[in-house]
C-alpha cells in the first residue's frame, strides 16, 4: 500500500519493536535516515533498532554504531530506508527481503518490494520524507535526530549544490537549524576537510587530467599505483567522479578508475545534458541515469576501455576533434 | 538612526530616486544584495540604479550591468548594502561618503557612517536582510530578484558550509526556491565550476603544501611565477586561503601570496579556536578576526615571513614540533 507522512506515521505508531535496514555501500543519506528514523522511533516510546551494515564506511561508524541492533533482536516491524530495491538491500539483510513491511525511499525507481511504501521521488534526500515523518508522528525532533537528518540530507545534495536539491531540501535543513542543530561542525567535517591521502590523490588527479574534443571531455585515471602511494582506501573517495566534470567548459567528466589489477577497472561518467552518460556506459556493460552513469568491465586495459568510450564520444561530437 | 527591516522598507517607500553602492573588491554578497535590492525597489515603482564599481570580477557583470546607473543620474537617495566603513567603499563612491543616507549591513564592525542604518549582524550575508526588506515593500521577489539574492546568501556562506552560516540563511534560501527560483544552474556556475586556470593553480597548491608542527599548520605559497604558467588572475582567486585549511588534523592554515615581485607579498591565515589568526597576522602588520585574518607585509621576502609566522606559532606550539 501507497501511504503518505501521515498515514506512514499513523502506521509507525500503532506498530512496534523496529528494525531499520539501508542499502548496499550506504551513504550519508542511507545513515542519517536510518539514525534519523531509529532516533524518532525513539523518542515515539517505541524499541528501534537499526541493523549494523557491514559496508559502513569509517566516517559514519561513530553516528551509528550505538543504535545497533543486539545480537538475537526478534523485530516485530521491519522498515528499510533509502533502497530502490531488495537487490539494494545491505548485504546481510537478504533474511528479510520478503519481509519487509514499510519502505520509506525517495528513488523514482523504487520497486514496490515492500508490503507498504511512502515515497516521494522528488526529494533530493530519504531523510526531507523522515524529517515530515517525525514531525507527524512526535511534533519535534531532537538534538541527535536532527543531526543525523542534516547529515542525510546535506550529504545527499553535495552540501546543497548538486541539481537534486529544491526548496524542500533548504526547508527541512532551515527546520533541523530551528530545532536547535549547530551546522558548524558538521558542516565543517562533512565538507571542508580532506584528509592528506586525499588531499594527495586530488593534487594527482588535478595535474593528470585529459582533455579531448576541444576541451569538451575529460578524462581522469586513478591507477592502483595511485591509490598505494597516496595511502587512499574506499573511505577517501566519495564524489571523486566529479573533478574532471568540474572544469569549465567540461560535458562529459570520465573518471577511470583501476581496481586491483590492470584489467579490473571501474568507470563514472558524469555529463551534462549533451551527452547520455547512460549510452555510454552500456557499450561497457554498464548503465544508469542520463548524467550519471558507470560500468565495471571486465577483462578489458584502461586504454582498450579508453577506446571504447571515443568510439561513443565520436558520435557527439566530431571525430576530427578526439585529440584536439 | 538604527532601523529594523519594517522601518526600513517604510523608509524606502517613502524615498526615491536611489542609488545603490557597495564595497571595496566586492563579492556575490555585495552584488547580489545591490541587485536584488535595486530589482525590488524597482518592482515597487521607484527610480533605481547600482553604481558600477570598477573592481567588479568578470563573473559577476553579467548579473549586475543591466542595473548600473547612467552617466549624470543625480540620486535622491543613497543606499549602501554589505559595507561595514566609509573606508570600505567602493573606490568611486567617495563623492558621496558624506552623504550616505540608509546603510543596509551585517556587519559587527559597522562603524554608523550612514544616517540610517538597518543593520543585523547575525545574519551570515547582507542578502538576508534585503530579502525580509522586500518581503516586507512588496510581498515577493521576482526570479531575478530571487537569482540575486540568491548569489548573495550562497556565496557569502560557501554554499551553506560557513561557519557562518544559520537557520536564517537556510529560511531565506528556501523562500527564494519557493518563489520559483531553479537553484541548478546558479549552483553549477558558482560552486561547481572551476577554470582550467583555477584547476591547475589547485593541483600545484596541492603538491607544494608543506606540513609544520606534526601536521598542525599547513603553509602553502603561491608565486607570480605559479600564477603566470597557470594563467590565472583575480578572477580565479576566490577562497582559495580556505585550501590550506581543508586537510585533516590542520589547525592553522596560511597562505602566502607573491604580488609581482618578491617583496610585496600577501598573506591569508585561517584557523580553528586553537590558534588567534588576528595575532599572528598582527606581527606582520596586519589583522583581522580570530579565526580568518590577513596582512600586506612590505620588503619581507616569502622565507622572511615565514620565520615571522614560525615565532608566532612557537608560542601556540611546540617549537621542538616545528618541523616535525
Amino acid at each position: 500500500m501507497k501511504m503518505d507522512v501521515r498515514k506512514t506515521a499513523e502506521y509507525l505508531k500503532s506498530h512496534d519493536n523496529f528494525l531499520i535496514l539501508n542499502h548496499r555501500r550506504p551513504d550519508g543519506d542511507a545513515h542519517g535516515s536510518a539514525s534519523g528514523l531509529c532516533r524518532g522511533l525513539r523518542a515515539a516510546g517505541k524499541t528501534a533498532y537499526v541493523l549494523y551494515n557491514p559496508d559502513t564506511t569509517e566516517k559514519y561508524v561513530k553516528y551509528v554504531k550505538d543504535l545497533w541492533a543486539p545480537e538475537g533482536y526478534v523485530p516485530g516491524t521491519v522498515v528499510t530506508v533509502d533502497t530502490a530495491s531488495a537487490q539494494m538491500l545491505q548485504t546481510n539483510g537478504d533474511i528479510y527481503e520478503d519481509k519487509i513491511d514499510l519502505a520509506i525511499d525517495h528513488h523514482p525507481s523504487n520497486t514496490g518490494y515492500a508490503d507498504n511504501g511512502c515515497i516521494y521521488s522528488t526529494c533530493a534526500a530519504c531523510g526531507e520524507i523522515v524529517y515530515d515523518i517525525l514531525m507527524e508522528l512526535n511534533g519535534n525532533v531532537d538534538l541527535d535526530t536532527a543531526a543525523a537528518l542534516y547529515i542525510a540530507v546535506s550529504t545527499d545534495t553535495g552540501c546543497f549544490a548538486f541539481a537534486n536539491t529544491t526548496a524542500n531540501t533548504f526547508r527541512v535543513a532551515w527546520k533541523l537549524g530551528e530545532a536547535g542543530l549547530e551546522y558548524r561542525e558538521l558542516n565543517r567535517e562533512l565538507f571542508r576537510t580532506k584528509t592528506k591521502s586525499r588531499f594527495a590523490l586530488e593534487s594527482r588527479i588535478m595535474s593528470g587530467i585529459e582533455f579531448y574534443y576541444g576541451g569538451r571531455v575529460a578524462i581522469t585515471t586513478i591507477t592502483a599505483k595511485m591509490m598505494d602511494e597516496t595511502g587512499c582506501t574506499e573511505n577517501d573517495m566519495d564524489d571523486i567522479a566529479a573533478i574532471p566534470g568540474s572544469v569549465q567548459g567540461v560535458e562529459c567528466g570520465i573518471t577511470m578508475r583501476e581496481l586491483g589489477d590492470t584489467r579490473n577497472c571501474k568507470i563514472s561518467v558524469r555529463t551534462s545534458p549533451r551527452v547520455d552518460a547512460s549510452a555510454l556506459c552500456r557499450v561497457l556493460g554498464g548503465g544508469g541515469h542520463m548524467m550519471a552513469a558507470g560500468a565495471s568491465p571486465k577483462g578489458l586495459t584502461l586504454m582498450e576501455i579508453k577506446e571504447k568510450l571515443f568510439e561513443g564520444l565520436d558520435k557527439v561530437y566530431s571525430p576530427e576533434d578526439r585529440l584536439r
